[in-house]
């Protein structure tokens, strides 16, 4: 794995940013890569619109930030509209299709479009504010970029104690629910 | 103000990074600014030390990590060692004085040095947790990088609910005390 460019794109509150940092502890703490983790604000921050950012890579990370996406998960319509343009032929998508609807014909040829109903699957569980850890779940299935295992100790080791056991079963969901829909499409 | 480098470097669990989003979000959601926060995890993350950066400026950011940074909280021995060695000649430092100890003889000249007892004014309102919120009132007064009213509205709108006057008790209690230092400095 050379770099591996992952961007987690939606509205603030959200808890994008805690996903990207729980992302990067995973890739560096415990799988021994190295790890960049940003939020860049700009006057598009003022709008609703917010964004993270996760650079993983084995080797030196040059440039911190995201180019090319990689990955790039959308949970709101907002962000759908401000960082859909600069997805490549290879991105993968995930979009949260409880909150936003895109379809095949509308992201670039080769692009991979996987949808799940994060925050229905997270209100499902009892609370909505663990959405960013379902999408988690599903980025570790689809992109396989850091291991199941590894997400799982960074999550617990970053959540507030008490609200282990729930993360977890978000964790479950997203990577359980993702990785059905990697199945279906081999 | 054209660009403005803030390194934050302390141990795991000291919140480091939440102070460095906040200082972030209040630079440019209240500001205006612009803003990049970062952490950047290589194989000296597998250790002790950790770190946070924050870049602001009133024009574009174009390389969003710190290169010399201008102002550099120490909050651990273990920091100082890994992160002292890049200051500048007009570096200004923060010091957690009840767990690190710097003298102004092993610091290149031109740099200021800055004491104050972070951890233990934290302990004294009853959380040792709130030591970062406590440093980011000690930043935001010697800095000027920010206004104290910026950087509140940011703690206010990212802390957990309830303990919303806990930190801003934090807030002002880091504030007050390197007002204090800066204006015997003056």
């Amino acid at each position: 794995m050379q770099r591996y460019e992952i961007r987690l794109a939606g509205t603030g509150g959200q808890g994008q940013i805690l996903a990207g940092i729980i992302l990067a502890e995973a890739a560096a703490i415990y799988e021994g890569l190295n790890a960049v983790q940003s939020q860049s604000y700009g006057p598009e921050s003022r709008g609703g619109a917010s964004k993270a950012e996760v650079v993983i890579s084995d080797g030196e990370i040059d440039y911190p930030k995201v180019t090319v996406p990689d990955f790039l998960l959308v949970m709101s319509k907002d962000a759908w509209g401000k960082y859909g343009q600069g997805i490549g032929s290879k991105t993968k998508i995930l979009i949260d299709s409880t909150l936003v609807s895109i379809e095949q014909d509308s992201v670039p040829e080769g692009t991979r479009l996987y949808k799940l109903p994060i925050t229905g699957m997270a209100k499902d569980l009892g609370k909505e504010i663990v959405a960013n850890i379902v999408a988690l779940g599903a980025i570790t299935a689809i992109s396989g970029v850091v291991s199941r295992d590894a997400v799982e100790k960074a999550v617990l080791s970053r959540v507030p104690k008490g609200t282990e056991e729930l993360n977890k079963k978000a964790l479950s969901a997203g990577y359980d629910a993702a990785m059905s829909l990697v199945a279906v499409e081999e």
